[in-house]
């Protein structure tokens, strides 16, 4: 296991020094530095002895041959977010990697094939969107979207697409038959502290949890903050400061649930003059489709309440909607049987952050296996796990691809 | 009267056109702008005949010799705030000129002598500190001062004046014996909704508003909005808008108090990130120092406790302390009996704003006389101010000047 431990911790060294300049890694869907990683996974996994290919939307699947051809996918994603960590999705690619030379080397022939799958542009970092290699497997993705979803610089990625080689137009053959999938497993950092506080080396996930995020912009009148009379204002930072001081203690109310203000900008945004707008952000997740529900809305009927009390008004923008997907209960099994076995110290776990497993486990069997992220630290340069757990990791999907019946 | 309202109109429309390009009246001190002004001053003072001289903060003053040497100052200031009104400022400078114009056109010798000042940079637009003619001339104002007060581009105030072709060094020599003098009288827009709401064409001035302006920060600890546990984070937005969400409510307990936050700052301020620090300003003002210090310590307890809660923390810094300053009795008092002859609509007021008067009447008997802004609108190209309100005050500063003993 250790031997396992520092070839990973070798890989994801090398793999994270693909990037764009800047602290930390930056591996943006169809840059230069995309291509690049792209040619060293496939290095990888033929190195591992998979037969390799990169499919339509440039997700790179490594392929062993089983005594069927029922697949077992394994694997996670190889984009990052800007200024971002050398852990995130690529722990997951490395591990399938590993599992792979794991079974070679102790010369095992798999009951199921196994795919070792490196998925493109899960973050959304560069358009906005994420997702893309699982959905378009899922054929959850046309044309038109490509054509439709833009970056900052106004470049959609089917123009994206077009200037890295790959041909937008064929995105539709990476649609996967998914009576041919037994299952997809997903290694992840945990991207919290949960494990950590915990003690756990191996988190099983229970729930990938929904979400509702909205952008509120509130409108009030702006004021001069000395000559205008209190009861002759309206005050957009007060009317938004008193529904966000009440979000945090509504999502306190239910289990498994937060719900967050992480962006707050208001106009002009002078010492002396009263607020004539406040954009903010409200982000609410839980295992339970019902407690996202219960805190959205109250929380705006506190906003309706104060909106109404200072003759302001408000409008809600939709960005992002997403039910809970619970990972499967045979699937978990095999992965707490394997800690047990192993000796492993594991917990059940949710998970607040999306992954490539939950469009993908919507529609087949999934689980996803988290390890401890340091100080719960993720998505800046500072990021780290220790391999340790990821060959524990790789121990448990080698226990689940020989167990999986 | 119409004819003074025309007159007086015609001249701050001539005003209004020496600016720097952009909507509205940008007049910033020592600049081309600021010149221009200066010379069309010294032009509408002596046409008025009055001896016009220009002291060293660059305050242009006319004086009409009265049977006595002491002096009756009537005045305000010249500069405005970037992209601000005509009437600002400048209302006040042309009331004073119309009134001695009428103190000659009938042949009036006064009882006191009366010099119309037109005061430079008292909005601090510029420097961040204002206040720099009537400083000057309370005798309230250091060469070494002039050096440390610095604008965006780090150019001090001294070396402004230098560029401008002002002499820094000698600005004692703008220092005014108090004895000389036995009032100030200024008029200004009032620059809220106040006298509008309530049909006044005028306004008398109580007390100008004691203030204390600070800038919190909270610091608090980024974490992953999704994976981070509501007990697991310090949330900065969350804490400040605990408290900020209360500070209204606070200052409406108090009589004549207000209490804005009109500036609030997060990082990183995104969408996905539970905040690590907010800055935010707190501007409270009343025409009481107790009000003033009673809504800051309980906004501070409920900061305590918030920080406390979350166990995050917060430092202060101090931006602006003013004790409130009450006008001058009798000359309020001539106020309003001109106001009762006349027939003018009047109320007392207060100023929640700073003015000259604010230094100055701290040292001097000193009065105020508001009118109307149109909307309660200021510091925007819209600010308006019907100019027969401008005539009402023009008729009371000349009773006063007559009557005052």
């Amino acid at each position: 296991m250790e031997n396992a431990a520092a070839r990973m911790e070798k890989d994801i060294e090398m793999l994270s020094k693909i990037s764009a300049p800047g602290p930390g890694v930056t591996r943006l869907p169809f840059t230069p530095e995309a291509k690049k990683t792209v040619e060293a996974l496939k290095w990888l996994m033929a190195e591992a002895g998979m037969e390799v290919r990169v499919d339509a939307s440039e997700a790179v699947i490594g392929r062993l041959e089983g005594k069927r051809r029922e697949t077992i996918l394994i694997g996670s994603h190889y984009d990052s977010v800007k200024n971002g960590g050398a852990f995130d999705g690529m722990s997951g690619v490395i591990c399938g990697i590993e599992t792979v030379r794991q079974l070679r080397e102790a010369e095992i022939q798999p009951l199921y094939s196994v795919e070792v799958i490196a998925m493109n542009d899960e973050e959304g970092a560069r358009f906005s969107s994420g997702f893309l290699s699982s959905k378009a497997l899922l054929g959850e993705i046309t044309v038109d979207e490509l054509k439709r979803l833009k970056d900052a610089a106004g470049i959609s990625i089917y123009e994206a697409m077009e200037a890295y080689g790959a041909d937008p137009d064929r995105i539709g053959e990476a649609v996967r038959e998914l009576e041919g999938l037994k299952a997809f497993l997903e290694v992840h950092i945990e991207q919290g502290p949960i494990l950590e506080a915990n003690q756990k080396s191996i988190g099983i996930v229970d729930t990938i949890v929904g979400m509702k995020r909205r952008i509120i912009t509130v409108k009030g009148r702006a004021d001069h903050v000395g000559t205008t009379p209190m009861d002759m204002r309206i005050d957009a930072i007060e009317i938004a400061a008193k529904a966000v001081a009440r979000l945090g203690d509504l999502a306190r109310e239910y289990e498994h649930t937060v719900a967050t203000c992480g962006y707050f900008a208001p106009l002009p945004n002078a010492v002396n003059t009263v607020a004539s707008e406040v954009k903010f952000s409200v982000d609410i997740r839980s295992t339970k489709l019902e407690n996202v529900d219960a805190v959205y809305h109250r929380f705006l009927a506190i906003l309706d309440e104060e909106a109404a009390r200072f003759k302001g008004s408000y409008s809600i923008l939709e960005t992002l909607t997403v039910d809970p997907v619970d990972m499967d209960e045979k699937l978990q099994g095999l992965i707490e049987d394997s800690c047990i076995q192993n000796g492993f110290a594991y917990q059940h776990i949710n998970s607040g952050a999306g992954h490539d497993s939950l469009p993908i486990g919507e529609k087949m069997p999934t689980a996803m296996i988290f390890v401890p992220s340091k100080k719960g630290r993720s998505h800046c340069p500072e990021e780290d796990t220790d391999c340790k757990y990821l060959a524990q990791a790789v121990a448990i999907l080698k226990d689940v691809v020989l167990n999986l019946k």
